[in-house]
């Protein structure tokens, strides 16, 4: 392609985002995945079973298959963790409500998109049904993530004009979660082009969930939006060839002044995936740099009350995303800088039991919020943090993070990947169906049926 | 309530705005209805009856439930004009679509909203599965519209900072859906409050979809949200307080410059429900005006051969929505200005017919689009329009039409509206059938089960 107008010529690479898209979903074979990002795929598949495992009996996975099921009545779709079976719509959301539950998914760190939750869900349920080899699946999966999290990009790039209200996984997701689906339906380039715009066009998502049991059924509803965006153009359903790109769609409907071309950049051998990471802590990611500092901390092991003050200074996203003080309920919790900060310095821990009940309502991670302040450093990264706590005695106590753990610097092992599994796991699953589990997780680029993990991890 | 700062005490009416309409949710009955809501309550289901039964077979609804059927497989709940029995979620899906699907529904005209299809698929979903009686289920449609409708005006006012590409009816219509299901299901209020969230955090629905298929799919999965919504609140999920008004909520992120207290002024006294009008022709309401015009420059006979020439004068909304010329499909016709008023001047009618794939390809009618211009008169208020032909032989004809057939102001009469009822409905149900369910409809108010209508209404 030749032209005098560069921007013309990126005018023309932008008009075709979605039929480029389609493209890559269709063309894309597993042998074209660089080893790293197979690799990432199985690591962020097992994280996602893990964590939807551990979701399982949470109230709002509880709340919410309830009301599913009195909606739709049983089905013949696995839950993971659970006896239930539903209709694949229905289990597609249940099981993303649940991976999110704990706020323990996996978070594309760029654009904080929490992107494997949507895409899993909707095409484990597509395994059920039929027999789906696991290396499809995972393609399948990476194919997803990859568009999600570039048009999460897209949209949260600085100056694009979106709304920082936007919860980006639920807008994105459904999209990821379509061409994963459609994908592993064999869509042709018409049907993926379709299941894209149908997609696009239920994007949606708020932040105002946050805080309560919604912050997890806006990636599940993207998991059923992408599965039902892929079943209707699979059948014939038609849609705007330009949904994502073009007029009155959706980037310039949410983020006019976004550049869609880059959506398609270094589309095929760049991987969005590599910028994937997984969480240490079931809480905002944009907490964890504090927290890492506050364990750091907790290490001389002060008394609480011996504390006098502390100050933490943090990047502008966690007290933006994570600004509750105080707060009165465990969702409210989770995305509480105060509490984590305060429970990693009184626990010197900063896992499932200091997101709970009791860790809420405890005196002395209630107390010291009370004498903890928060400020932006525009010096920090979003990765890094410091804390400074200072003791009545006079000692003052300082801890810096360069590089948050399970950061992309810093990354989860497989083996801490194995440790979170089991943790969240065992809360559902006996320890033979567990390891079970796990290794089908691990060994699911060699499995003939990606099914086997639905009928694995639901129970009965 | 008293206040020296009148933005202030505007502020606090601002903020309460979903505990406000989840209150008026609960405590409407339908003696409190004035008596022209009660009758357009009847009006408008009827209207959304005859609609959804016309559309049962088109192929956008053919496709659809296809597809919805390879997802979920077959269920109880009965599909207007169709065999089939649904799951309820995807039944309440393909009934709006289908309703929707020969853009003949109903329009509120001030935000160009489709009111009745999200809330009317969601209850009569319920009301197969457990008995409704008549003039509950309408009490629970004019709840759903007024607060669809509300959220439609405070959004498409103005310098809302809304773009205009959102489809309002995908936005507003889930939360009306979510309002009006819950209150079937005689929610609290606090499940009110948490299904007016559900269905604001799944709002969605983009103009990029027109002249697809999908133009029917964003208000079908607008019903499909809302009753979504309310089985998860029935069910104790809980969302967001002030998921509509709040920080990071709908209208934040939305329309930034949206003033919130609007949505509760003269709320239980001020109906919209009453700025509600039924479709003469099926296409793109901002159409009709001009249609109106050429119908009655047809009555002079003009052979099309001899029209040298035609000049549209248009509101700005009908250029905007509906700018398309010589549309290649009878999806793209429903949205083109000047295929209708071609064809109305061709054909001296503007009914199913003239929307038809032969209609498309009618070379009279093509070849008369080339001959036509349309331009946008500031004057001209949104049902308005003029329009002006030149014979060869230099005589001019001139149409002006002040208030378009269909319009507030020119509504269509019981005895219209049951005409267009038996036009749409006789493609689908033989006359018996067709003539007990029009009366089923008229005396809804008095039917102990509201679950009669979809009974009737579905074939087999």
């Amino acid at each position: 392609m030749t032209g005098v107008h560069a921007p013309a010529a990126l005018g023309g690479a932008a008009s075709l985002v979605s039929s480029r898209l389609a493209e890559f979903a269709r063309d894309m074979h597993w042998p074209d995945l660089p080893t790293a990002v197979q690799r990432e795929a199985v690591r962020a598949f097992l994280n996602w079973v893990g964590c939807t495992v551990g979701g399982a009996r949470t109230e709002s996975a509880e709340r919410a298959i309830r009301g599913l099921n009195a909606m739709s009545g049983p089905g013949a779709t696995p839950v993971l963790g659970r006896a239930e079976r539903l209709q694949p719509a229905d289990a597609a959301l249940a099981n993303c409500l649940a991976s999110a539950a704990d706020t323990f998914d996996d978070t594309h760190l760029s654009t904080i998109t929490h992107p494997t939750g949507p895409v899993a869900a909707a095409i484990l349920a597509l395994a059920d049904a039929r027999r789906i080899a696991g290396r499809d699946l995972l393609l399948a999966l990476a194919i997803g993530i990859e568009i999600e999290c570039r048009i999460s990009a897209a949209i949260t790039a600085p100056g694009s004009g979106a709304s920082q209200g936007w919860y980006i996984t639920g807008v994105s997701g459904g999209i990821g979660a379509a061409a994963a689906a459609a994908r592993i339906l064999n869509a042709t380039q018409a049907e993926l082009l379709a299941a894209l715009g149908l997609a696009a066009s239920q994007a949606g998502g708020l932040r105002a969930t946050h805080g309560s049991m919604a912050i997890a059924f806006v990636p599940g509803f993207a998991a059923r939006n992408g599965l039902t965006a892929a079943r209707l153009a699979a059948a014939g359903f038609t849609c705007g060839d330009a949904v994502i790109e073009g007029r009155n769609g959706l980037l310039s409907v949410l983020a006019p002044q976004a550049e869609a071309g880059t959506i398609l950049r270094d589309l095929g051998s760049r991987f969005e995936m590599l910028g994937n990471a997984y969480k240490p802590y079931p809480c905002g990611i944009v907490i964890h740099p504090s927290i890492d500092a506050c364990l750091e901390l907790a290490r001389h092991r002060p008394a609480p009350e011996a504390i006098e003050a502390v100050d933490l200074a943090v990047h502008a996203d966690a007290l933006a995303l994570c600004w509750r003080k105080l707060p009165a309920t465990t969702l409210e919790a989770q995305v509480s800088l105060f509490h984590w900060a305060a429970a990693a310095l009184v626990r010197g821990a900063a896992g499932l039991d200091e997101g709970d009940a009791s860790a809420i309502a405890d005196p002395r991670i209630r107390a010291l919020q009370d004498r903890m302040q928060a400020r932006v450093d525009p010096a920090l990264a979003s990765g890094q943090a410091r804390a400074e706590v200072r003791l009545r005695d006079g000692t003052v106590l300082r801890a810096e993070v360069a590089q948050a753990t399970g950061s992309l610097e810093r990354p989860m092992s497989d083996e801490q990947l194995a440790e979170k599994f089991r943790m969240l796991a065992r809360r559902r699953l006996g320890a033979a169906q567990l390891e079970r589990l796990l290794q089908e997780c691990w060994h699911l680029p060699d499995s003939g049926d990606a099914g086997e993990i639905g009928r694995l991890g639901a129970l009965g």
